[in-house]
């Protein structure tokens, strides 16, 4: 499928569903027989992704409930497209329909109604983040592949503003998971809580940078020489809403490094003392862990009334409205997650094809 | 196809070789018939991407020759795959005897020796900077068939080390082509040589950014929700050798920026006042420009023994050897804009395909 | 997606479902926006495929409903992908649960147990005609973008069993229509009924040649030379369960024919006074009818016990049991008209992407 | 890649040349490492393709020489994308040049023409039969693979006009191999030679229909619903230049059979008794011989003056010219059967992808 709504060449999601609609929900295809559905770790990333355990962020008070279609038999995967849906609850729309001529900044709605006819704000709802809980469970999907091998993920917050975590080599996952913000630190923890609480009262939002470490990846996975382990990561992660930014390894300060100083040496072991390569060599993991980190910007809907205009170029105040969140962080963290899963269990089946052919 | 040579759905590239073949090259596929090829573009784009018009890169002498074999009839495309292929020429191959079975630190040497099985050197040869003579020869075609909209790209050097650009909104696309290292700026320019001159005496290395511009996009371009224009241009970017991170518009500086500055206000043109968005909304163009940077790292290539290890895990010294770049600019400045013709010329086409068909 | 479970380039669709899990359904992809959804199409379409309209087929009373969760708006397309499900009513499973562990002869169990892994009769429920409902719902799509250029698909009963209609060059589609096995001759079609009831009778089933006319096909769609218009639609037809080939024009009469007789001479108008071609030269439509044939075989499932074995490799009875059809036609017609449209639908859009390139 | 000069997911061949350009020519990619190169097998298969060994056909009297451009290192394959090239000799051009506004009749002229936009002859250089020599060199390398695996691939004459070989089980490949029309009878052979003399001496050209069977295929290859074994056949034969029609197993005869005489009957060794299924159950080998045949128009270049009209609409005599064959055997036969071991290759890796996935 070539029309953008499907990640993956033997591991692959398509997704479906615009957020005003009756559901959305997706496709799960090429995920191997005999997996055993681990409906907990579904729920409970569906939950981080939903919720944002703590008073900032737009919360929604039903839980959302996955429905499998097929693909599953006895709890576990037979082998065939594993279909899922999520049903949209009765979203209170008043505040779409006041504003539906009036364009959103920094939103798609624009693009959206150029791209595809529909003028009025309902026509970007395939563009909102409720798109991305699809995503959420195909990576789950992902995860059980992966974990077979030992594969694991985590992600945590290493900015909000210009609070940072400090660099630590090997973030601890207790921490990460103690704390709402998955912050690996729990003094940067209660600053970052502080300062979205500062930045809601002033009905404003703030950006985020979040980092992801996948660990105990197999020697080998990426195809170059276009469809490298990180080109593949980098395109999933711009694919996340609200994403503007991805860097590997050392990312945007090697600009300023040398190259005696950025090497990676290698000890006797094959492993490297630092990994400023970010387990990638040439698009091909090289068994450290992978490391890289994203950069969100600033959720675009605010609580103030904005400038904008509307649809037919006049000056119009576009009106606050909803309840939105402070930041992407939470909640982004079990979409890059996710995304991140999917990328791996693709490359991980494209990298089993080769492995039986040759003597 | 997919194994990883090939870029793009409708316009499409595959390229071929290794560092140490017979001949690199490609096949372009899915141009349309009738476009008059520009060999000067060509000429021009192969020379920029070969010598560094200064003392500090490696130079080759004699230029690359492109060869075409089909596709291309009275100089005019034909519809048809044009296949074109570059001879390498005698390559001085005894520095990589030497050294066949030491790894070099942060090369392709390890992970292409544990994915494909060849344990010398050149094993990865399709890792190395050679292959990308094809993709700048297929963003040429990319190029031609954009230009008949309008849509220019133009790329320059933002950062060597820590020598950055002063931020402008528009540099000067003469300034940027009169000296040997595009730098939009005549004073960091002369900066930018120092540094490189006092970093090439201690033969080392050096980072750089590297910023691009697209201007007079259409509206519409971009498949969400994967196939975002953001997410594809992310993918062919973290695909050139050394790149490390991508960036649009705002970028990284987004994590540290609040929504009621951050979001892009439009004014009765339809236009917007800031650009943060980097000229892409939901993934579709919006007719700004497109703005993104990519990082890269320092060329590992560096003129000093380094400790190592050889294939056995023994410790050695990868001797240095042969002739190499200090920095990726300028030579990588074709390489980005190719890669990003090549991303919007296949959009352009999947765009086109929607456009017929309603009333 | 690369898994087996999605037909086409840019108009797509991706299946899922079994025969006993809970849903069936699609995800159909790249259809434009803006098309009126005809409701009737899809209903008139699911009900030709569901009721034989005749006694000798099996009938499932109650009408299957299509619900749609995405891709729909106002009754029109919104340019996202449009899913659809159809809910598997409570099916009397006792005989499946009877026979699991005896090899169905002449059925996908033995081959779908030993990819997928699933040794029970249950496990090749995806290979079940159910699926087929969702390529008729995708088809009815295809067609509603088709009509707008006055292309028409149509399908007819050339041959069941020894019982042959004569060649027509232009069947009539009225009396294709009036007829339960949509025969294009009303002689024929009676002599097909009484044969069918013969076959009935003796419990026993037989097979069919189905064949497909397409007119006003634009001149130009197809891909050499691989997506050729012939080689996706011999995909797509030999895709269909029980399918066993497919010859396009004179078709496997052209083995015994000369070139001077076989070879399609122009009229002034650029129109053929044969059509052999079957209305594709060199692998692309020439605006002459589309016309291929295709043969299935006599539906495996009879109302007799078969000698088979066990998984174990036992000799044992497979049971006869159900209620099945006893023969293909009429409830393929609806099918095979499907797959059609959405070849040509996709090969539109494929076309149309070259359409505006080219001054 | 999605132009349609390019087959197969994993294991892929790209072709691109036209008839009267300067190469022909190839990239297959996904052939995996450490494969032994055996350039015999190559050079036997071009002669196969290239000369009829029988004065009836046009011969070429240099041989055709595939030059190697990459993906190969020390007579193995490396792993990457293996690009070859075959230089068209100095072709005499006047035929063509004489007719160049003239439609052939049966021939690709037309339909390139519109789709294209070349208006003479030449502008359908791409789908001369030249271009299959770069498919019989991608097969090459597919039955490489598929060898290691035992799996085997041979192709015959079965019907030239109206004389047919007897139905045998199993031909005898050294029969087949003796003669050269790949007739698996010495008493058919004669007969056809002695009917291809009569038909030549006519000035004409005559159709004829070819069998392929596989042996020893791996039970499980075949990614349903859509990427059926089957139907990935079906394309790629009709994908051949001159090909109606394709039929696995029973084909066309099941149109006339019933289900208690069609269906294969299992015996304790999970074989059939009968192959009506052609090695294919459910779109998935089930490890009996595949068996299909395909029907081959009569070639439309007959050594006779055609009514015909030129560009403008014109009527005009199509002037009789060149050497050509009078029949696509024996020279297809390579062809066959080099598209069937480019589409198990393929099929082979993605079902090796999920080999090593559960425990």
């Amino acid at each position: 499928m070539m029309s953008g709504n499907q990640l993956g060449v033997l591991f692959s999601l398509t997704t479906f569903g615009e957020a005003h609609g009756n559901a959305v929900g997706g496709i799960i295809d090429g995920c191997p027989a005999n997996l055993n559905v681990d409906y907990e770790l579904i729920e409970k990333k569906i939950k981080a992704r939903q919720t944002a355990n703590f008073t900032f962020n737009s919360q929604r008070k039903e839980p959302d409930k996955v429905e499998f279609l097929s693909g599953i038999n006895k709890d576990k995967t037979n082998g065939f497209p594993i279909a899922f849906i999520i049903k949209n609850k009765d979203v209170n729309l008043s505040h779409y329909i006041e504003n539906q001529d009036v364009l959103k900044p920094s939103h798609a709605h624009y693009t959206y109604w150029k791209k595809y006819g529909t003028d009025n704000a309902l026509g970007s709802g395939r563009a909102s983040a409720r798109e991305t809980i699809a995503r959420v469970v195909g990576g789950c999907f992902a995860m059980m592949l992966l974990r077979q091998l030992g594969i694991e993920i985590y992600c945590f917050t290493s900015q909000i503003g210009n609070i940072k975590t400090r660099k630590i080599k090997k973030p601890n996952r207790n921490i990460i998971q103690s704390n709402p913000l998955y912050c690996p630190c729990t003094t940067t923890y209660e600053k970052m809580m502080d300062y979205l609480q500062q930045i809601q009262s002033k009905k404003d939002t703030i950006g985020a940078k979040v980092s992801c470490i996948v660990e105990n990846v197999p020697i080998g996975m990426g195809e170059p020489v276009f469809d490298k382990l990180n080109a593949d990561l980098a395109k999933a992660m711009l694919s996340i809403p609200a994403a503007k930014g991805i860097e590997f390894g050392s990312g945007f300060t090697a600009v300023s490094m040398k190259g005696t100083k950025h090497n990676d040496i290698y000890n006797t072991n094959f492993q490297t003392k630092n990994n400023y390569s970010g387990g990638i060599q040439g698009g091909i993991s090289n068994g450290e862990d992978i490391r890289f980190s994203i950069a969100f910007k600033p959720i675009p809907s605010i609580m103030q009334d904005q400038q904008s205009i509307d649809t037919k170029g006049n000056n119009k105040i576009y009106k606050a409205g909803g309840r939105h969140d402070v930041c992407v962080v939470p909640r982004v963290i079990p979409i890059v997650e996710a995304m991140t899963a999917l990328v791996l269990a693709d490359h991980l089946l494209r990298f089993n094809a080769y492995k039986n052919t040759i003597v």
